[in-house]
């Protein structure tokens, strides 16, 4: 950030009075320039003893494996965000059953939230950001090929989950790769 | 937003190509600037059969009682957000239980999430942003001087789910009363 979205001075790094955090501020209007972590929300989609990855078409990661998710948007709800990324990146159609695993991911400033679903159809089809949309069984899972590291996470707590027959809420952080 | 905080240039209101909503992008660098929800974090600080709420010293709600609560910051995760606002706000230490309740509050685009907390002591204070903190039995909480809906949501779960002995997670969102 250089510049003020307001008026247009140049901002700079300070501590504002009462704060305890460096923001950019601007130099003539006084605006406060807060920076905050965005939720990256999507879906488990479930058919039979399957689930729906979507091949990226996109950076970061094209060609890569993941859950169908994306960036929350003004005005809808958690799980309004869900079921609109699984019908953009999936065309599939989703019943959500709860919320499933919620991990900040620290260093890109980001909290991603996945919840379980039903699929309620198998006429998916990949969306403008997939290059190709399929069902896995547990042992088909391109482990190696997965985009990211909370899509590793959340399936590795649903097949365990699955064998055990109970899904908790799994919540954590992530700290960079050394 | 009127200018573009990477260039100065001013921004224009338009649907970028391959997206389908209104963004501000930069007449000149063609940067585009995403606008999504914040997350609001705090905890149910539980002492006996008692819980803590702060009166707020700031706008909005000045006066209201509250649930320790604030904007999770850059750099932290959900549950250090959550202990920290606690500190700031009762310099109250507290020990995580789990997610507790999670509402959109879709008008305002901030997702608000209550962990459940176990108070470790009762050396609580006023932080800079609360006038008083004080321990309430359910028959005392004041109703109607509550500063949020998702608190007043929050305690009404929470004294449910005591009298149950179980604390699922509750999650949803708010439309604006008409």
């Amino acid at each position: 950030m250089n510049f003020c979205s307001n008026c247009a001075a140049p901002v700079t790094l300070v501590i504002p009075e009462g704060d305890n955090r460096q923001r950019f501020v601007c130099s003539r209007c006084d605006t406060i320039h807060y920076q905050n972590p965005k939720m990256v929300i999507g879906t488990v989609p479930v058919w039979e003893d399957k689930i729906l990855l979507c091949k990226r078409a996109i950076e970061p990661r094209l060609g890569f494996w993941t859950l169908p998710a994306g960036f929350m948007e003004n005005g809808e709800s958690t799980a309004e965000a869900a079921t609109r990324e699984t019908l953009e990146e999936a065309n599939a159609r989703v019943e959500l059953i709860d919320p499933y695993t919620m991990y900040t991911v620290t260093y890109v400033n980001q909290v991603h939230l996945y919840y379980r679903a039903a699929l309620l159809d198998t006429q998916f089809a990949p969306g403008a950001e997939s290059l190709d949309v399929r069902l896995f069984a547990e042992r088909e899972v391109p482990w190696p090929e997965l985009a990211f590291r909370t899509v590793a996470i959340t399936l590795r707590h649903f097949f365990a989950d699955r064998a055990e027959g109970r899904f908790p809420l799994h919540t954590g952080a992530l700290a960079p790769v050394r």
